[in-house]
C-alpha cells in the first residue's frame, strides 16, 4: 500500500520537475481541478495507520509556543498583534450586573470570560495554500476575482486543511551546525549533514521539521525577531523535489530568512512551497524539548482550527516517538 | 498500572463525596495546592499508551465545527462574536504598496493575510477551570485578588491545559431517545439507557462525549441557539462521582441547558464541574459523523491553544476508533 | 457674498437636474475631477462667518448618543458591534506589573486604560461619499480598481471630511405628525408641513436634520432597531434638488427605512445621496433635547474623526441657537 | 458674570493650594461629591457666550492628526495600536452575496463598510479623570471597588465630558526656544518667555495649548515617539495653581516627558493633573498650522466621543481666531 502513496509522491515530484526550469508560476494540482490542499493529499488511511501502529512511547511532546500579549509578531506591514482581554471578571460582574441577576448571585457565581484578537500567522501556525500566490493566482489556479470575498477565500481556506497524522522527522540543524549566524540560510547540504549525524532517513510523505534553535528566544520578542536564520530555496527544493516530503515546519518566524534570496520575489520560499508546489508549512514551532531528547522520528499529530476562508491557522502539534525499525 | 489511575479516580471521587452534601464551594485539589488542571491529572503515560495501542482504525473523525462570521455565539452578556477580516489581498497590496517594493513586485507576489477576533468560548472549545468559580474563588482556592491581572489569570489559564490523549466514549442520547424537546435536560437515567443500547461501558478516566443532536443546526445560528437541550446536574454528578470520568463534552452551546435548574445559581453545572470538581468540558462539538458510524469508543486526541491566562480555548478534537475487547 | 454660495448651490442643483431622468449612476462633481467631499464644498468662510455671527445663545445642544456595549448596531451583514475593554486597571496593574516598576509603584499610581472596536457606522456618525457607489464606482467616478486598497479608499475617505460649521435646521416630523408608524417613510409633503408648523424656511447650503423620534428608544437596542421609520427618496430629492441643502441628518439607524422602496436597489436613498449627488448624511443623532426646546435654527458644529480611507466616522455634533431675523 | 467664573477658579486654586504641600493624593472636588469633570466645571454659558461673541474670523483650524494603520501609539505596555479593516467591498460583496440579493444587485449597489479598533489614547484625544489615580482612588475619591466594572468606570468616564467651548491660548514654545532637545521638559519659565514674546496673557478658565513642535513628525511613528520633549510638573503647577487654567493640551505623545521627573511616580504630571487637580488634557494635537499663522487666541471648540466608562476619547478640536481687545 505504501507503494501507492509513494507513486503519488513521485507523480507530484515529476510533475513538478517539468516546470522547475520555467518561470515562477502557480502549480496546477495533480489531484484535480478542485484540489485545495496540495501535498496533504499524500496522507491516507494507510499512512496514518502505519505511523499510529509504530508508536512506542506514550510521552507526548508539545510543539507549540504559548500565546501572550507581547509575543513575537510579524507587524512590519501593519498586521495586528495578539491581544487578550477580559470580558467578565468576578469583581466586574458584581459592579456591572450584566445578567441582571443581582449582587448576591454575582458574588456567588464568579464569572471570568475573555476574548482574543490576532493576525492569523501568529504563534505556532500553519500557512494555508491561499496565503501566497503568483501573478494574481493561488495554487491550482484559483483567482481572487472569482474566489476572494470580504470574508476570505472560497478556496484553500484554513477550514479545508485536514487533521494531520503522519510520520514526522526532526532535522536538528542547530545541533549539527551549532548556533547559526544571523540571517543564515540553511542549505540542502546542511540538512543532509544533520540527517547523517542523526542517522535518520527521509521517506516520501514525511513531515519534516527543521530546528534552527530560534525558539529558545521566544519569550523575548525583540530577540526572536532579530535577523533570525531560515531555510533556503535550495533546501526546500531538495526536500520537495528529491524527497517528496508532504509538509514542512520550523521554529522561526517565517520559515525563510530575510532579506530574500531573489531580487524579484520578496518571499521566494513561500511562493515556491505554497503556490508552485502546494506544500504547506508550520512556523514558530517549539522544538527544544524534542531536540534535547534527540527524538528524530515520531507520529506527528496536529489539527488546525477550521477558520473559514483564512490564509492560516494556529495549531498545537504533538509528537509521539515511534519505532521505525 | 491501570490500578494506579483507577485509585486516583477513586480518591478524587471519595474526596469529592465528602463535600457532596455541603453547600456549593470550590474544591481543593487532591493533586496539591498548585494544581491547576484538576481531573486531567488522571491522564498518564500509561493511560495514553493504552489507548494508543488499542487503535484499530486509521479513519480520523474531526469533532470540530467551522469558524465563520455569523457562527453561533453566546452574546447575551455583550461578548464579541467571531470576526474575520482580510489584512492583505492580492489587489489591495498593489494599490497600497505596504512593503514599499512597488507595483511589479506586488503584482507578482500575491499576498493574502487576515486576522480574527473572538470570545474565547466560541466554536468547539474547552473551558478552563478558571472560567467559573464560587464565592470569589476558583478551583483549588485561587483568588482574583492574588491571581487575576489585566491579562487574565495567573492560575488555571488555558496554557496550563495539557495535550489530551485518552479513551473517549460517545453517549448518543439523540439516537437513544430521539429528538430531544426544547430545553430538555439529559438525566443520568438517559445516559444509562443510551449506554445500554450502545453496549458501551464507562471506565474511570474516560472522556465522555454526550450527543444531543444540536450540532446539525450549527450553520443556522438562530436555530442552534434556540432553547437547546443540555445536560443535567444529576447526570454530571453520576458521571463524575460514580464513574470517575476525567473530561466531558457535548455538541450544544453551553453543555448545560437554560433556564438553570437551581434558583440561586445561574450555571450550576458549570460551577459543579469547574469549581467544585475540577472537571473541564468541551462545548459545541461536531458529533454527527461519529454518531452515524456508531463509533462509541475511540482514542480521543485534542490540543487546545495555549492562550496565556485565558478561561477557555478553541480546539479541534479528533477521534480514532479503538478495539477495547 | 451669499450669492456666490447660492449660485454654487444652483449650479449643483441644475447640473443634477440634467441627469435626474436618467438611470441611477454616479455623479461627476462640479467641483472638479479630484473632488471628494461633494456638497460640503458649499461651505465657505463666508457661510461659516455668517452663522457664527448669528449665535444668540451660549447653550450648547449635544446631538450625539453614547457608545456602550450592547448599543444598537447594523449587524445583519456580520459587521462587528461596539466593544469596549479594559487594558489596565488599578488592581490588574498590581498583579501584572506590566511596567516592571513593582508593587509599591503600581499601588501608588492607579492606572486605567482601555480599548474599543466598532463598525464605523455606529452611534452618531457621518457617512463618507465612498460608503455606497453605483456599478462599481463611487461619487466622481473613482473606482476600487484604482483607489481601494486593503486599508480603505484612497479617495473620499473620512479623513477628507472637513470640520462642519454651517446653519442647521431641525425639521421635527415627530412633533408635526405624531408618532410615526413602523417602517413609515417621511415624504416631501411631511417635511413641508413640519416646516410650516415651525415657521422655518430652508436656505441653500443648510444642514437639515430630520427628527423621527426614534432616538428616545436608543438605550433599548431591540426597540430602536425594530422597523424604524425613515426618510423617503422623494423627500431627499426635494431637499437636494429644490432646496440645495448641503448635508442631512436624522435620529434613526440608517436614515432611510427598510424594506427599500425600489426593487433593484436595496439602499436607494444612500446611493442617491452619496453616489449620485455627493451629499453626506449623519445617522443615529440624538435630537430629543433640541426638539423639546423647539430649537429649529442653529449653528451646527461637528468634526468627524479623520479615519484614513474610512467609509464613515463617529462624530459628536453640537447645535447652538441663532437669530436669523 | 466673568467674576463668578473667576471666583470659581480662585476657589479651585486656593482649595488646591491647601494640599499642595502634602503628599500626592487625590483631590476632592469643590464642585461636590459626585463631580466627575473637575476643572471643566469652570465652563459656563457665560464663558461660552463670551468667546463665541469674540470670533473675528471664519477660518477654522483643525487641531487633529489623522488616524491610520501604523500611526504612533503607546504600546510599551501591550495596548492595541490602531487597526482599520474593510468589512464590505464592491468586489467582495459580489463574491460573498452577504445580503442574499444576488449578483446583479451587488454589482449595481457598490457597498464599502469598515471597522476600527484602537487603544482609547491614540491620535488626538482627551484623557478622562479616571485615567490615572493615586493609591487606588481617582479624582474625587471614587474607587475601583465600588465603581469599576468590566465595561469601565461608572464615574468620570468619557461620556461625562461635556462639549468644550472656551477661550484657547497657544503657547508656542517651539517658536520661542527653537527646536527642543530630546526629553526636554518645558518649564514655567519657558512658558512665561513664550507668552511675553507672543504678547499673550492668560486668563482663569483658559484652555492652554503648548506647542513642542513634535507634531511635524507624526507621519513617522518612530521619529514621533523617539525621546520627545514634554511639559514639566513645575510648568503645569504654575498654569493650574497660579493661572487657574481649565484644560491643557499639547502636540506630543503623552504631554509629560520620559523618564519621569520623580522617582516614586512614573507619570507625576498625569497624576497631578487628573487625580490631584481634576484637570484634563489633550494629547497628540496638530498645531503646526496654528503656529505658522501665529494664532495665539481663539475660540476652542471640541467634542469628544461619549464612550461610556472610558478613560479617554479621540476628538477633533477646532480653533477659530478671536479678537480679545
Amino acid at each position: 500500500m505504501k507503494s501507492t502513496r509513494f507513486l503519488m509522491a513521485i507523480l507530484l515530484t515529476s510533475q513538478m520537475a517539468t516546470f522547475a526550469q520555467q518561470k515562477e508560476t502557480v502549480g496546477m494540482s495533480p489531484w484535480g481541478s478542485d484540489d485545495q490542499i496540495g501535498a496533504l493529499n499524500l496522507m491516507s488511511d494507510v499512512s496514518r495507520g502505519k505511523v499510529l501502529s509504530q508508536i512506542i512511547s506514550s510521552k507526548v511532546y508539545d510543539l507549540s509556543v504559548t500565546y501572550f500579549v507581547g509575543m513575537p509578531s510579524f507587524d512590519a506591514l501593519g498586521d495586528p498583534g495578539y491581544q487578550y482581554w477580559l470580558t467578565h471578571t468576578p469583581h466586574g460582574t458584581v459592579v456591572d450586573n450584566p445578567n441582571g441577576l443581582g449582587e448576591t448571585m454575582n458574588h456567588k457565581v464568579s464569572y471570568t470570560g475573555d476574548a482574543i484578537s490576532m493576525y492569523t500567522h501568529m504563534g505556532t501556525h500553519i500557512d494555508a495554500l491561499n496565503h501566497f500566490g503568483l501573478d494574481g493566482k493561488i495554487w491550482n489556479g484559483f483567482t481572487p476575482e472569482e474566489h476572494l470575498g470580504d470574508k476570505g477565500w472560497k478556496k484553500a481556506g484554513a477550514e479545508t486543511i485536514p487533521p494531520i497524522i503522519s510520520r514526522g522527522v526532526l532535522i536538528d540543524v542547530k545541533a549539527s551546525k551549532g548556533r547559526l549566524p544571523k540571517n543564515y540560510r540553511i542549505t540542502a547540504h546542511d540538512l543532509k549533514d544533520a540527517l547523517r549525524r542523526q542517522r535518520t532517513r527521509l521517506e516520501p510523505g514525511d513531515i519534516v521539521i527543521i530546528r534552527t534553535g530560534q525558539a529558545q528566544f521566544y519569550q523575548d520578542a525583540d530577540h526572536y525577531l532579530d535577523n533570525y536564520p531560515g531555510i533556503s530555496l535550495d533546501a526546500v527544493k531538495w526536500l520537495v523535489e528529491d524527497k517528496g516530503i508532504m509538509l514542512l515546519g520550523s521554529d522561526n518566524l517565517s520559515f525563510e530568512a530575510f532579506p530574500p534570496e531573489k531580487e524579484d520575489n520578496w518571499v521566494p520560499v513561500h511562493t515556491y512551497l505554497l503556490a508552485e508546489r502546494g506544500v504547506m508549512f508550520i512556523e514558530q514551532m517549539y522544538l527544544e524539548e524534542l531536540a534535547q531528547d534527540m527524538v528524530y522520528e515520531f507520529a506527528f499529530i496536529a489539527a488546525s482550527l477550521k477558520l473559514k476562508g483564512a490564509s492560516g491557522s494556529p495549531l498545537r502539534p504533538l509528537a509521539i516517538p515511534i519505532n521505525t525499525k
